[in-house]
């Protein structure tokens, strides 16, 4: 077996999880031992595509992708963590449906059901309706499984909701293992997740809160920053304190992006819509409300116009600690005078990182798969064996 | 090997079946056999799914889906029968094509077919002109695989046409052999296929159609209830009066819900837009005449208003034998109070047989897998069995 | 082994080809080994297709399609040629992605490339930028890949630019290499690559220029043909000439489609806008100029207008060998009363030759799978033999 595969699986063979049939929508829902297998066998698998051994557990199945909003790098990220296990890809595009036609949500869940082992959904623009409708339809398969209609119940794996971003937070903690040696090693680290000037506004608030919902979990000192009114949603707040609290880390929130910045070892600086912004937002998409959502465009813009020092720029990385922080962004960046005329962060500093936000965001497929081999497997330990010991070949070369 | 797959081969074991390199389009053109046979390999293929065992049977080849019209439940159940069997789907998408730039259908059925085992189409909002496409495509490929333009002839699968839709009427009768024991104990037994309400105009006749075209060969007593002047292609009743007497059953057409639920043992209330309108609307359409198309829309929702009481209550359940018919739908369901305002069926009456609707679409998938098998091989017995004897596991526990 | 497969294996076997890793955009930058190959697995796969023996080489990876115009043809045969080695397709759809919102090419191009071999890239509607935006894409993996971003470097496979159309070309090649029993035959050949008459303007120049690049290294005798002005990129032309001298063969450019028809062997009549034209098109596109658009349109089609005896009809066909030349065409035609009033050609004479052009068309799957496997594996030879000696089954008929 693979050496480098091998001492991987040592890592989650002491590990208890209880995921199987599951969902995975919210890293806080999640144990600590389930949390670090994901994030092991999620580098399990890419240590075995790197030596092209096939990942393939499945001869067959599918893995239905729903996507409520635009995005290039999860929809790739989840047709490649399908197709790593051997599942294929069926899109529920929602144009094409009959839902826009008063189908109703527990209905379809199971109609799309039948041959299907996992369920992956991003549905962050409506503030409070995103993660409600994932455990929606979780409840729908759930009753499905559970009454005979389908044999299998699949899993929901959470794409980027309202609330969390748990495939991007957790391919953050990869990236972070892999460059300080070991999650161990953040005990104590310092991380700023500071808002950012963007010329859009609406930016999902899912990332900076998982974030820190994630990272206080791990001994980190996290420091939020953000302008004043510029809130996350309150209840993630509260999560990230108790999470610092057992785990012997601290939590912050500062107004001011250089304090946030100072002696950080990590930062992730992001933008996003205030709380209450998308809360207003939401109720006017409900009610199609066009002028008024021109409206709240402009006033938006027109706050995070006074705003445009909250700018990652080379002064600001030098008050980080040895001016070496790591810099993090979850893709696409709005880069001063590369993507937008004044962005979140400077063409030079962006440069510098760029080749690292790259492998931060590679960890992706992998850690979608692992969501997936968790949830669809109960002894997912040895069915990782199993596939390193084989060791077939995903390119066959001879 | 599998008991319960054991007993279902045995099934087939005697049946003559002539459907290699052929077409699946109305099932009024298929024997006796023919149609026995879908129905016992869609029941053996998901048997062998619920247990786990691959029923992958091609290690590559394309099943193309050809939409013309919006789908949810039978665009995943295409896709999930073509995966169950190995087969990987592509969409012919009519708007990325060049088909709108004056491409024959001749030609672009050749185009599609390289490395294509099977084309499924939809195709029912004109009139006259869905079956006739699909008669096309297979006359194109056929021509192609004759001379030598393709390695293999294509199957066209009909995933619903003007005339009838035969994915949705097999799923039932799989529904009615598992509820009622086996389809010989529908002999005798009464199915009330009737009209109801709904708020929308332009539901395709080809549901009501297929199940007067297939329930009437297993000697049941049709009612086939409508208001005056809601009729359906007249071709279609005689194919249902001639397979009532040749089947020993009965066929009636009755101008009350209530006369036909009287003592049903199965009740199919579900909207449709007369034969008339639907002529009509073929016109309108072809000539693009979006004034003609608003009128016809409101004078058939006025005639539509004045019918509110074709709708499936507790009162009309309680007329049917011992008021405990089964109640079906093809879905999604115009639900009174739930879905609409008013609609074909009530809240109450729905909700009783919410489960045995999902179970009864759920057989979709393994039907039309059912249909690819039959025409893809010409010994689909023995294929079947070399699957449920090697037992390959789908998903791989060890 | 499949005898046909085994001798032309042997063709194969003393070629020298340098394309791993690298990627597939202009013949002209292939070697004459490099085209011949690819040509030689293109028809190996066919026949092991033919023979039900599964040319599955890969048991996981992604195949991203990027379609930047329409297209039927080339993105079924991207997809076909894909499922041939086991490899999946991604669409790459820039109206769901993020690309609209400034993300840059290198970033996607990397952010869609973790579990990919293959990138297929159509983009032939701005002159100047196609090819431009295939390197750019190859560079961005290439850096990807050598910065350890990426586990393997996808190859990127030109389905039409704005200078070539190798796809296209290399099957027109195939099929030539059949029709006269070898590509050593074409030597002294002549093709009539000239202009026809079409209703719409703006067809891309790529396969005429595509055509000229690829049948001058074989020795033949090019006759392009056009009416005054309607020019191709004239670095196309300096590559046909140069082709000419080095194969033996010989290129002139006429201005009559008589000239170039008398005696030829082989005739291509098709469509195009002339250079010039494009030119000015793509900085009309660029600026979004409607208005200037729709002149330059009512200019082209004024001008074309006077040119609707340039049709391939039964007199000019009379002009060529035999009266019996090969008439072919990359489909699809504008067929003279049969797809618009007036076209390209006429019914008569597309019918005699309409299996052909089916025929030509069907060697696209196999050519891009060729294109993938020479790409892919360092090893080709090897990895065909193993395929054809194990000759695993594609549809398991027992």
């Amino acid at each position: 077996m693979l050496k480098t595969a091998k001492q991987l699986l040592e890592n989650i063979s002491g590990l208890k999880t209880n995921m199987y049939n599951g969902d995975f929508l919210l890293t806080w829902d999640k144990t600590d031992d389930e949390i670090k297998a994901t994030m092991y066998i999620a580098k399990i698998l890419q240590e075995l595509h790197k030596n092209n051994i096939s990942t393939r557990v499945f001869d067959l199945g599918l893995a239905i992708s729903n996507f409520r909003d635009n995005s290039t790098r999860t929809r790739f990220s989840f047709a490649s963590a399908a197709n790593l296990l051997g599942l294929e890809v069926q899109d529920l595009d929602e144009q094409k449906s009959q839902i826009a036609h008063g189908e109703t949500v527990r209905e379809t869940a199971n109609m799309i059901s039948f041959l299907s082992e996992v369920i992956g959904i991003r549905d962050d623009m409506y503030l409070g309706a995103g993660h409600t409708y994932q455990v929606e339809v979780a409840e729908a398969v759930e009753e499905g499984f559970r009454e005979g209609v389908l044999a299998q119940r699949p899993s929901v794996i959470n794409l980027q909701c309202d609330i969390d971003h748990p495939t991007q937070t957790m391919a953050d903690l990869c990236h972070l293992d892999t460059y300080f040696g070991g999650i161990d090693n953040l005990k104590g680290k310092k991380i700023a997740m500071t808002w950012a000037y963007s010329p859009s506004y609406g930016k999902p608030l899912s990332v900076p809160q998982g974030i820190i919902g994630l990272m206080s979990r791990m001994g980190m000192n996290i420091s939020l920053a953000m302008p004043e009114g510029y809130d996350l949603i309150p209840d993630t707040i509260d999560v990230a304190k108790n999470n610092s609290s057992k785990s012997g880390g601290s939590f912050e929130i500062v107004n001011s992006m250089e304090e946030a910045f100072k002696d950080a070892d990590i930062v992730y600086p992001k933008s996003w819509a205030p709380f209450e912004v998308m809360k207003t937002r939401t109720e006017l998409l409900r009610n199609q409300d066009s002028a008024g959502l021109k409206d709240l465009e402009q006033q938006c813009l027109a706050n995070n116009a006074k705003l445009k020092n909250w700018e990652c720029d080379e002064k600001k990385m030098s008050l980080t600690k040895d001016g070496k922080a790591l810099y993090m962004h979850c893709l696409p960046a709005d880069i001063t005078g590369v993507s937008c005329k004044e962005g979140e962060v400077t063409k030079d500093v962006f440069e510098k990182y760029r080749i690292e936000t790259y492998k931060e965001a590679g960890y992706k497929p992998f850690v979608i798969a692992a969501m997936m081999l968790l949830t669809r497997f109960p002894n997912t330990h040895e069915v990782l064996e199993m596939v390193a010991r084989t060791a077939n070949p995903r390119a066959r070369h001879q």
